[in-house]
């Protein structure tokens, strides 16, 4: 028989336990975290009338796109992202969600792209949304969502940056380059890498602007001090355009609440420099940064919106939203040494080598779970030395080697596969002895 | 501008909040109960080369792939199950994975099945396996896990349906049928609707067989009694064949370590009518009825194989496995009542109506989020009736209501939003006597 060679398409990925088992995780810590708030699940298809994921879609998301014909001769395509996927079901199923409506949504979604750049074709978005409100209180809600997820994957030294779309734009409006806010927007971009002066330059050259008008437009660009000290000189260069003012009281107000809430403060601050995206944000945005890996990237980000689906509908529905860059954030979690080389999610191993005892084994890993542990019961009598180091490899944390002798003696050995110490223990009807030892060896590892 | 209808492709499905909260509650029991035998996560790409899916795959599953080339201009198909990818991943990986190798895989698999007959082209596939294995404790693991997770579930009346494949062929072995058995056994399948001697007949016919043939086989059908009563007319029937006596040992044994095990007993039993597929399955078949709901076939269902990957790896892997099947288990519960018509994952509703206390209400929402309550604030000052409707459609089990006297006051009001009641409380500043009623409430309710 001929046989076919066993791989992957390039751009996608196996998850082996080690690797899905955090990621498995942090996935079940977002849903946990996302539904404390009220975030309600929801799912939608993989597949969807092209036409519905071409509507939106940029260019070079067209370009990606993944499509088909399905067997009835239609136009269909994979979903590059969940927002479009959103827009879509909240117009269509709006009676019926009522406004408003907070949903999160944790699936695939697939993009053809160029994989030269380190970029997948298939990865996980992590969503939440709050549609049909443009209350303060949702914008402060979203941050607090993003520090309470941060907290309990286990970071505790992270930033979220925050600024607002209107201060932006109030800006330019009182330049008088509201018209030009795509060339500005591009050019305070390169800020970074060009420099103020060639910064200046550019935007005259790309946004037909005056030298007084880039440089109140870069008067943002110097805006420095603690986020209060901020918001006051923000209050000065947008003097005058209601947007810019409307912007500088949000943001104050945003800062204030998530500084109060316990365990938050400190964990947010006003950073002109975000944007995120030119078109679709229009009120506070949001990314977030590791104070131990500024390098990584915004691990979380997001914004507010005007008008979310306004090509399936003409009912009005403002919202805000954010998304978990998970696979950004195992990277940072690998990087920081907290992903454990384990491929197991069980922390107990039951080694099987006394051949006939089978119900007995049987009985003790069944009292062991019970009690809440996760137990591997080997499940072929072998040499317990090979079985040992099957557990070793895998990443146990403790052993409980019971063999015909420790049958008839009432007995086990509770091994420690972190440091090898181990311990006999009377193992009673109930294995009461063994549950608590194990109890503390698992709290201690 | 011109709209685009919102609306999703035949066969595919929206899952809404009311929906997607038991089908979220039902995937996480599954992992849990998965994990908690050492099964490890594990994901696959939702696309495939093409050649690895068609390899396999029977005529029906090649006709209904969706397929179609990629950027590159690569063949490739959406996955229609998660054995098929199993299989490719194991051959792949086996140096890392080593053996024995016990997974689950929770995911989405595409089918482009004619949907007059009720099916969806988009469902999720809830899968467990052990491979590397022949040992009779994996044969045993596998029906504990499945009524493990329908006890998790909440399912307390459920049978789980065994036989075991060398039974039926030592049968057809010893009857001299060895060669016919996909004829057999699909004139067997049609004994219930055509009748005794229809079936005589037809396997007659169909497998060229003697009255004497038919009849030997026909033997299987009048096995009857309890599962010790069967297992000695079992004995009996394939006695002289080797293959036969080993699957009616391996059933016995696996019927008393399941019958001691603690919740266990008279969940088991055997049932000669199960064969589960004609290729696939090679020892342990089993499939899980409801006794409240017998019409709905099996819930849970799966069996034992010889070699999982022969078409990608000389490797020999056997193994066994079983899946949930997650839409009719849905379908049993709707139908059992056992869906709360409920649409959002949070406990507790906060009405915001005192407009500048917005960070006392943020107080109050995140202290009872931190006690471990589920807590939607709403997101904007309305006037508290529109918030109640808004919160008894969706079905919050508690509103928790504090106005500008009751923050004056230090108090607050918690509402039973099932029956209507209410009690005054103090409002410390911890929330303590809150907390305490809630945990009450909530246990009640």
């Amino acid at each position: 028989m001929s046989r076919i060679e066993p791989r992957t398409l390039k751009g996608f990925r196996d998850y082996l336990p080690q690797a899905m088992i955090p990621r498995e995780r942090i996935m079940e810590t977002a849903r946990r975290v996302y539904r404390s708030f009220g975030y309600a699940p929801i799912d939608t298809p993989a597949l969807e009338y092209l036409e519905i994921l071409t509507g939106k879609g940029s260019d070079e998301t067209d370009k990606q796109l993944y499509r088909f014909q399905d067997h009835g001769g239609r136009d269909v395509g994979l979903r590059f992202d969940l927002t479009v996927p959103l827009a879509r079901f909240v117009a269509q199923h709006s009676a019926e969600l009522g406004l408003p409506f907070k949903r999160y949504h944790l699936a695939t979604v697939w993009r053809g792209e160029n994989t030269q750049r380190g970029r997948y074709r298939e990865f996980m978005q992590c969503d939440f949304d709050t549609i049909g409100t443009t209350g303060v209180a949702s914008d402060i809600e979203t941050v607090l969502v993003v520090g309470e997820l941060l907290r309990q994957i286990g970071l505790e030294q992270f930033t979220i940056r925050i600024n607002h779309r209107g201060v932006l734009n109030g800006l330019l409006e009182k330049a008088g380059l509201a018209e030009q806010s795509t060339a500005v927007l591009r050019s305070l971009d390169k800020l970074a890498k060009i420099g103020r002066e060639a910064t200046l330059a550019e935007i005259q050259r790309t946004a037909g602007a005056t030298t007084a008008q880039s440089e109140q437009v870069l008067a943002l660009v110097d805006v420095t001090g603690d986020s209060a000290a901020m918001l006051t000189q923000l209050a000065t260069i947008t003097a005058g355009s209601e947007r810019g003012a409307a912007g500088v009281a949000r943001l104050a107000e945003v800062i204030r609440a998530v500084e109060q809430t316990p365990g938050m403060a400190g964990r947010v601050q006003l950073d002109v420099s975000i944007a995120r995206g030119l078109d679709y944000y229009t009120g506070l945005v949001l990314e977030t940064t590791l104070g131990e890996l500024p390098g990584i990237g915004s691990i979380a980000s997001g914004g507010r919106y005007d008008n979310l689906a306004s090509l399936y509908t003409t009912q009005e529905l403002p919202g805000i939203g954010a998304s978990l860059g998970l696979d950004r954030l195992l990277s940072a979690l690998e990087e920081l040494g907290r992903i454990p080389a384990v491929s197991t999610p069980a922390e107990v191993f039951l080694p099987y080598f006394a051949a006939d005892k089978l119900s007995d084994y049987l009985r003790v890993a069944s009292q062991l779970r019970a009690a809440g542990f996760g137990v591997e019961f080997y499940p072929e009598p072998r040499k317990l030395g090979a079985q040992l180091k099957y557990a070793d490899k895998r990443g146990f944390r403790a052993a409980v080697i019971i063999g015909a002798d420790e049958f008839a003696a009432g007995q086990c050995q509770l091994k420690n596969l972190s440091d090898g110490g181990s311990q006999t223990l009377t193992l009673e009807a109930d294995a009461a002895s063994l549950v608590a030892a194990l109890r503390e060896l698992v709290k201690k590892t």
